[in-house]
């Protein structure tokens, strides 16, 4: 099931997509809901970020090539960084060029969203069930700053830096899904999800061991090689197996 | 005027405290609200975090002596690192030492809270039209992980690592405060917010040139020398001049 989340008429709502119809969810998407009966065209919807988390957690170096071009070192334990609710956009959302940096990079990314409340879980506790399903994300980041600051925070915390969508896909398996970055429909990165470092359930269970993961809260699984600068006016597609593609396209507005 | 947020008869609200009575506020805190006339005794209210953020922003490295204490190089801008909503608890709240490190140190922070929107403030706009108020932060920190890390977020975004409150100050000039921290009520920082090398209008303007601000978001202004380990069963006092004092004890649980 591919779960979107959208405005018609001024309204924001979840549905799925089904031949191109979106039919509306009624109820919480984390929880219970039911599936109306009457569909909307997908053309007539605007689509939105599928999801506003309490927070962003992202996973650096986490696929040995991508270490290997930033030349770092091969981690001993997923290295996690955070990014503002602020920073989000959506699928077909403008990422704004902003005036302090020189060079802003695309990381095309898998991105899960959390389904549960999460803490401390355990050996026992299965993962999947804390998992509501998973999404492209493009993990912006102004390198220059980032090479300045050391803390990664600025760098990636602009307003528009964090994209995601174009849906939450529930019945893929992400232990092997092929991730692709077009810049202008150019393929630039062209990784699969089964060389990450540290897996999707290690990586639940390393976060929830320091903090509480809420329902809607995103985690970002770092990106593979090719990394690289995008101009404005270009356009971005991170595309994943199973659940679509993000496309944004890059501005200078200020 | 010193807001509180706090628990009665199972129902959150916000109030003023005027000699040991706390009147409610009915409306929106950040925009319009009367004062109930009716006071509570502050000891029959369970006193809460005073707010609940959609991000917490913190700078490092903002007082000289700090600075000279941890090591580092003397910043040329603020340099910022994000806590997530979870860690946050407030005052009497407890503390948790975390079984994975081995230090976990206090660090008595000046923050304040924002009250309206803000982005790409500039020279003409006033910063204290964008302020709520002022409160002590604990600016709790794993030192061992931090350092290991380089990132700062592992080591700051454990549950219960920002502990905030006991009010928002409104009435205070943040300019020049004098700031304690107490360890088992011995002194251990004592510092002045006239110390500080970036000032808060200084890091509104900053941190609004990068992302959105929210009503409700915290930004803390970083800690004087002093900082220290502490140990289970320990208590921690943050104290600052026309605010108040946060009180947190340590305690190990997991």
């Amino acid at each position: 099931m591919k779960i979107f989340r959208f405005k018609h008429k001024n309204k924001v709502s979840y549905g799925v997509l089904e031949e191109e119809q979106i039919y509306q969810l009624e109820g919480s998407v984390f929880r219970n809901y039911k599936i109306m009966k009457r569909g909307i065209p997908i053309s007539e919807v605007m689509l939105l970020p599928p999801v506003k988390p309490t927070k962003i957690v992202a996973v650096g170096a986490n696929y040995k090539d991508h270490v290997k071009e930033m030349g770092r070192e091969m981690p001993e334990e997923p290295l996690i960084f955070l990014m503002p609710p602020s920073a989000i956009v959506g699928p077909n959302d403008i990422i704004v060029f902003p005036k302090i940096t020189k060079r802003v990079d695309f990381e095309g990314e898998l991105a899960f969203v959390i389904k549960k409340k999460a803490y401390l879980l355990g050996a026992k506790d299965n993962v999947g069930d804390y998992i509501l399903g998973y999404t492209c994300f493009n993990d912006v980041t102004a390198r220059d700053l980032q090479m300045k600051d050391g803390q990664f925070t600025r760098a990636k915390s602009f307003d528009t830096f964090a994209a995601v969508g174009p849906c939450i896909a529930t019945d893929v398996d992400p232990s092997s899904l092929r991730i692709k970055t077009f810049l202008n429909g150019k393929l630039k990165q062209s990784g699969n999800t089964k060389n990450l470092i540290f897996s999707i359930p290690f990586l639940v269970k390393f976060i929830s061991s320091i903090m509480t993961l809420n329902p809607g809260d995103i985690i970002t699984t770092g990106t593979p090689s090719g990394v690289g600068p995008m101009s404005p006016g270009d356009r971005v597609d991170v595309q994943i197996e199973g659940i679509g593609t993000l496309s944004n396209s890059v501005m200078k507005i200020r």
